[in-house]
């Protein structure tokens, strides 16, 4: 099994109230602070603390910021990389891992970065590939306006392609550093990529040399029909939201079969499913902290991170004023939230409708218990199985993964589901992934193209 | 005085017959070897650490990498933050910076990355400001050609704008993180930035609050004279190559007084020159070690370099064949060297002219002796004054360091000349440079504009 941090280098979590939580640490911009989440993580003997990334403040809602910095609503959020690498200090096994946009960088510049995080780390990155959607991300980063979901996706192919091909650029041998007879490094083992395609172009050769995993492990979290497509092809480790038993039922032995149609092997890539744990000694007070969290919400967390989600100003409309074909048909936001309203049956959903939907800014997906409740619902979905792991969403940080270390690990490891001791040093160790051979990422086109 | 580390995340020094060195460390891309650097510098006390940058490999000559994989001339080059954060973990006084290209990235992304790291490392960060000018680096990230030497710095006066910008976005005093009221941070004391300029564009509100500098101290090494002009515009840390005494006195108050012609005090900006010592307990052993470095370097070290710091394909041309005027007014490349080749009279250089004037992958500027005798040199251009301090350049690594630390450091310190401990906690501290209020760097025009 598997197991997950989600993380955000931020004041908060992905959810706007955590800060707002009496245990809540707000030195949220100190090394102390990513440092401890560490080493929580690594006693819990985790595969892997991931963080997410925005490249704005999600102040879309009424054209101004000021909501957004009084209700601390991800107001703050620092370089991730940066952060992880002050973990990696205090660790020696978890697994590091960050978001980087294929929209705003270029590949060779995110091909060297994380090959350098996976030296420094001594084998323990991963690469968490995303396509950025945001109005205000493209404002920042000087663009003025941002492209359409599908060429967004068909861009990042391209980006995988000169970031896997820059990787592969030197063999595993390539360096000798043979001093007396000035041989270097051979240069028939190091290539050039030459890549020039419809979006992207890289030349090569790569300056950084393949470490102990070969390469970062790759990371994807798409969850509408293009990002599923694009997931299955690229990712390692697949961040998935199953809300339901019944939906996870569905949803992983498909996405399993997308990984096949492809021509990988299913095993390569692992899925683990996202929740946040409210843990306690029992399952009374469990349910105590969970009503008590509950109360910390305020419907400008909703409406705020709807906006940002969806690229579109919230403040526009009545909670309870519909929206017009028109108004779906123009956002361009996050689809998997406009694929959810439209799943309902709804067509022309109220602001109301998007909040109770999507349940954006809330605590939704709550696993509420004592260590056994928590134990059971995790081998259950597990040993199906529906999912190959699970990534633990923090309620607030660090108290999150203090408590599922010290509560729900124990039980894990005494049921013989999860490890006592990390026995590889790498992440793919960890996670179970292969070395990747050069070339071994070339996928066979869909059947279905 | 301040003292200042010239590092390279790469496979040699500057000076790329370093690899060859006996006592050249060979493992360059494991975390051990930056973080013994680190804790050497420390251990001299050592004011900052910084890395220069390149991205892309030096393979222009002849148009193919072999030569310099084989020669082991930067066939590798590691993303420069990532290597500081390994430092930072081992240290707690030594300021980190790194080289970052204002040519091929967002000012949002350069601002966030380096006030990460300025909280990531309690206040040691430092960022030299480069502008890119190799038509490598241009294909590596995707572009076709490169825009002309003087476009380029308008850019970067750009990019300065926004970075300083976003960078006084937060005051000092906005975060309260008041739980209980709900507020998390003053929205007047957070602001946008709206910038829209001729070449750049960001909008803003940045998301990383000010840390214990205010924000990273600015290096800037451009030696051209639109390169001083800007340098002195911007720069708190300068990087200058001063030849001889005579050199020094004739460029150190000329910087000086540009910086006195930005309406800047001028103590705010430290000049601090670059050597490469040779140093033993004696000068005849120090006399030694610099002949047999000398014999390590070889002809292709000079001709892969200066093909790549003049974009131009020296191999297109015989060691004595001299350059058109044509040719000459192409080269794109580093100025400051071709102003030297015109400056020595000679307008249409050859090859041998280039490998010979500027000393290019050769050991030049290099000080050789015991520690009086290094300490007296030093001694005498400080204390006349021509300088705020010295770069050390190394001529192999980490033996440079190791050696400079083991026999002049306590010569200077015996003189009073350099500090026994260090006194404060920051970059700024060790610099003596004062903590930036918002808006101070805002300058007069020039009069000369």
């Amino acid at each position: 099994m598997s197991l997950v941090a989600f993380l955000q280098a931020q004041n908060c979590t992905t959810l706007p109230s955590s800060w707002r939580h009496p245990e809540a640490r707000t030195d949220t911009w100190s090394p102390d602070y990513y440092q401890h989440i560490g080493r929580v993580l690594e006693e819990g003997k985790f595969d892997i603390g991931f963080f997410d990334d925005r490249l704005a403040m999600p102040d879309m809602y009424a054209g101004d910021h000021a909501e957004t910095v009084k209700n601390g609503i991800r107001a703050t959020k620092l370089d991730a990389v940066t952060c992880l690498m002050s973990m990696a200090s205090v660790t020696e096994h978890l697994g590091l891992g960050a978001t980087y946009s294929t929209t705003y960088f270029e590949p060779f510049h995110v091909a060297r970065l994380f090959q350098t995080l996976d030296l420094m780390s001594r084998g323990r990155a991963a690469w968490n590939v995303v396509t950025s959607v945001n109005d205000n991300e493209a404002r920042n980063m000087g663009r003025d306006a941002h492209s359409f979901h599908l060429d967004r996706y068909d861009r990042a192919e391209e980006f995988m392609e000169v970031v896997m091909g820059h990787w592969d650029s030197w063999d595993d041998d390539a360096i000798v550093a043979d001093k007396a007879n000035n041989l270097y490094a051979h240069p028939d083992k190091v290539r050039r990529l030459d890549y020039d395609g419809k979006y992207l172009s890289s030349r090569g050769p790569f300056t950084v040399p393949r470490g102990p995993q070969g390469h970062p492990v790759i990371i994807q979290a798409g969850s509408s029909v293009r990002g599923k497509q694009f997931g299955s092809r690229w990712g390692e480790l697949i961040f998935v939201v199953y809300r339901n038993l019944e939906n996870a039922r569905k949803e992983y032995p498909a996405m399993k079969q997308l990984a096949a149609d492809w021509g990988r092997d299913p095993d390569h890539m692992k899925l683990t499913t996202l929740f946040y744990p409210i843990v306690a000694a029992t399952k009374d007070e469990a349910e105590d902290k969970r009503a008590a969290y509950e109360k910390l919400a305020n419907p400008m967390d909703q409406l705020l991170l709807l906006s940002e989600a969806l690229n579109f100003d919230f403040a526009k409309k009545e909670l309870d004023e519909a929206f017009t074909d028109e108004e779906i048909n123009s956002i361009q936001g996050m689809q998997h939230h406009i694929e959810r309203v439209k799943g309902m049956g709804i067509n022309n959903p109220t602001v109301r409708d998007f909040m109770e939907i999507t349940g954006r800014g809330l605590l939704r997906n709550a696993w509420v218990g004592g260590p056994k409740e928590i134990a059971d619902q995790m081998e259950e979905w597990f040993t199906e199985p529906v999912c190959d792991g699970f990534v633990i969403g923090p309620t607030h940080q660090p108290g999150t993964f203090e408590d599922f270390t010290k509560y729900v690990v124990p039980e894990l490891q005494k049921r013989g589901l999860y490890r006592k001791e990390y026995t590889g040093t790498t992440l793919r160790d960890h996670l179970g992934l292969p070395h990747p051979e050069i070339g071994s990422w070339k996928t066979k086109p869909l059947a279905a193209e």
